[in-house]
């Protein structure tokens, strides 16, 4: 193997401290700093990534980076290369099969395929993805393209209006469903902008990513793609979803309205949940059970309405006590043309912004309110701190997502600046981002506290 | 009755509207706008509130604001005083019952006290609490001291540093334990700072307020004030805790440590929850319960740490996809101190802001990660999005919610401003608002989504 390959991706700093100890990826290592002891192997990296960290796959599965500066030894303990080369097979065509297109934009779900670390092998074609999941040819005939190779942070209005662009292509030319694969940090802000960009779908779109990658014994990649391949290519739900791992077992999927679902956990495979609502449905690799009727079904025709704006001089402002006025200043003199608040409880700042509120509703800026409890209503007409508010333009937005709420206000000023139109087009549901009520089933419950509960979880868990 | 009295607390406008239609205060009516009726009875109003609108109390219990010139019709039905006058009893001294000292701040728990629409006769004396609440004592001798009547969105550090000093008095002479009645929009701010301006209480110090007036059939302001007094009493937990409506039936109240609490429902009685850890305990007119043993016990000395200070140049950015750098070059240009990220996933925020945290870091800004998942850990040794942002001096908070860090660095910053000792401040817990992991039984569940689960509450419910 040439020096190139004995060091994949690694430079400066990080390729001199390999060097020192003879190490090199794939080498089991013991590698020791001034703090601690790291047991796993060195992985390879991709260009793009910095020179100063050397990469190692603990024993658990986790990777981990340490700052060449500061390793003292690398003991080696042999070598073992991971074998992440996925036997590529051609994917079977079936004629009788529905046709689902993957859009790739990154993220974790193509983790055999894009991963962060560099230390997999890409699998994004049909014939990897048959390779590795090889469930999905008994379900379509499936195509790839990937769109974006962007870490979800780094997803904005360029990769929105994209992706939204390039579903609307493959709608028209008649496919009957569409998965997006998607960094998960992100996943609910683009599945609200292609609500509104993407309206009245006749087919699935269905956002899918994974929180474990495929190399990991607990990864969630497998079925999160089994299950939202299976409901693009067969769900009557012509929406766009998130389709996620459900409960803490692995036993189905849940999916999700694209404007009612936030990430809620940063590393639990369960992390995207309904808020304020119930979900769509759920899934396994059997059937899609709906767990409710008012959705938009699936129609053989082509017709469908594209709304790809948006202008990206939006805010979200997270209220705490004891803000100070110069928040809503900074953005007013620097050209924001819209502000969403989340603010506490029914939807309250403190006395002391209300001039600057003031500021912003003379200089035409749109402010909208939403609450940061995240479950309930802005209801702004309960106290005088909410009359008061909306004497000074702040319009609620009922029980609208803050995500959701800056999405949506991005949109509306894509498509004018005229304070009514976006007011109107603000208060004018779409896609279910504002409903009527609140079920009494979608708030949440906790396990630990009531005891109940929690006897019973630990049941159904076994 | 005079006419002062007749149009209590109504001026301008909406004074001129009901002598209009021969509306005064108590009558009960049938108001008509362009849009909609209302029925019910014309509240009072206090003397700070603004002269555009008409209260009216619903059949529903609800109070709305009817702004005067949107009013066409107001049709008299009668006249319906409503008996919110407390029955005062001198509250009967027991000299084998602990001391409890009941400090007031402001907030719908003062509702037949302090209620924000004025219709309600404030009752707050011991007196006037033993008439409306006799169960109060059965419990202790209480006592009760006005320190704010603000509403809770309005504190600052003036009634943050204020109500920490009155409590560390009360505790020197000899208190059993300590109720602070608050607005629920942020009691858990102020649960977090008084965690850590009062370390290592001797006695419980338990926040208490109410989401529903004690005028509403349903309202919870009785029970959680019971449940917070027997609390303050009786418990052997010696920490700072919020005390608020357990589950949606009322069986029980739940005690959440002060740093790991957050309001999540704008409007349900049982908004406060434990987040990412489990209650302290749950409590009821019979007994508290602890739900874990690692609490900090009761004691009978009175050695305590007092530390009473803020610095409010400190910011929540929560992170949205698409921002700009000039979101931090406003706060750094501006002065502010201290900045609280919450970012996405496991604490991520997108490459073009960078620079900005550069900028940040170069002129001193101390800059902590938090998660807006609000469940789970900041672990930024995972992606190379974590590792470059600590290289721009971004400290992870692992799993401390992004309103206690708020409240955590405004606090550090206001004992040093050199960095190294804030960051020292930071990372050292005080009292659990980090801990090492999540329990298995601290994540959310939904009653919507999982069958089983839903089946259950619905029999528990009964």
């Amino acid at each position: 193997m040439d020096e190139k390959e004995l060091f994949k991706g690694y430079r400066g700093a990080a390729l001199e401290a390999l060097k020192q100890y003879n190490a090199y990826i794939w080498s089991d290592v013991e590698l020791t700093t001034d703090e601690s002891t790291f047991i796993g192997l060195i992985l390879p990296r991709s260009e793009q990534q910095d020179e100063f960290h050397i990469v190692i796959k603990l024993r658990t599965g986790y990777n981990i980076g340490v700052r060449a500066s500061k390793v003292r030894d690398i003991k080696i303990n042999g070598r073992k290369e991971a074998h992440y080369k996925i036997p590529e097979k051609e994917f079977p065509y079936s004629p009788k099969m529905p046709r689902v297109m993957l859009f790739g934009t990154g993220g974790t779900i193509a983790s055999r395929l894009d991963y962060r670390t560099g230390a997999v092998i890409p699998a994004f074609s049909p014939g990897e993805l048959y390779g590795s999941v090889p469930e999905l040819a008994d379900i379509c005939n499936l195509e790839t393209v990937k769109l974006y190779g962007v870490f979800s942070e780094n997803m904005g209005p360029e990769q929105w209006i994209g992706t939204a662009k390039a579903i609307a292509a493959e709608i028209e030319k008649g496919v009957d469903g569409i998965v997006i694969g998607h960094g998960t940090d992100t996943m609910h802000h683009t599945a609200a902008i292609l609500s509104f960009m993407i309206q009245d779908s006749p087919v699935p779109i269905v956002m899918v990513g994974s929180q474990r990658s495929s190399d990991r014994p607990s990864s969630d990649a497998a079925l999160n793609l089994i299950h939202s391949v299976k409901t693009a290519a067969e769900s009557d739900i012509a929406e766009v979803m998130v389709c996620m791992f459900g409960p803490t077992s692995d036993m189905y999927g849940i999916l999700h309205r694209g404007t009612r679902v936030r990430k809620m956990h940063s590393s639990y495979r369960s992390t995207f949940r309904t808020i304020g609502d119930i979900p769509l449905a759920t899934v396994n690799n059997q059937s899609i059970k709906p767990l409710r009727s008012d959705y938009k079904k699936r129609r053989n025709d082509r017709n469908f309405k594209l709304v790809p704006y948006f202008d990206d001089n939006v805010a979200i402002v997270y209220y705490y006590p004891a803000m100070h006025p110069d928040i809503f200043d900074s953005l007013i003199e620097r050209g924001y043309k819209g502000i969403v608040i989340a603010g506490t409880g029914l939807g309250h700042v403190n006395k002391p912004v209300y001039p600057a509120l003031k500021r912003a509703q003379e200089a035409g800026v749109a402010v909208y309110m939403t609450v940061q409890t995240l479950w309930g209503y802005a209801q702004m007409y309960v106290y005088d701190t909410g009359r008061d508010l909306m004497e000074l333009g702040v319009v609620p937005l009922a029980n609208m997502l803050p995500e959701v709420a800056f999405m949506k206000l991005g949109w509306a000023l894509g498509q004018t600046h005229e304070l009514d139109k976006v007011k109107e087009i603000m208060l004018t549901p779409v896609a279910g981002e504002m409903t009527e009520r609140e079920p009494s089933n979608g708030y949440l419950i906790f396990q630990g506290g009531i005891p109940e509960v929690e006897e019973f979880i630990s049941t159904i868990k076994k």
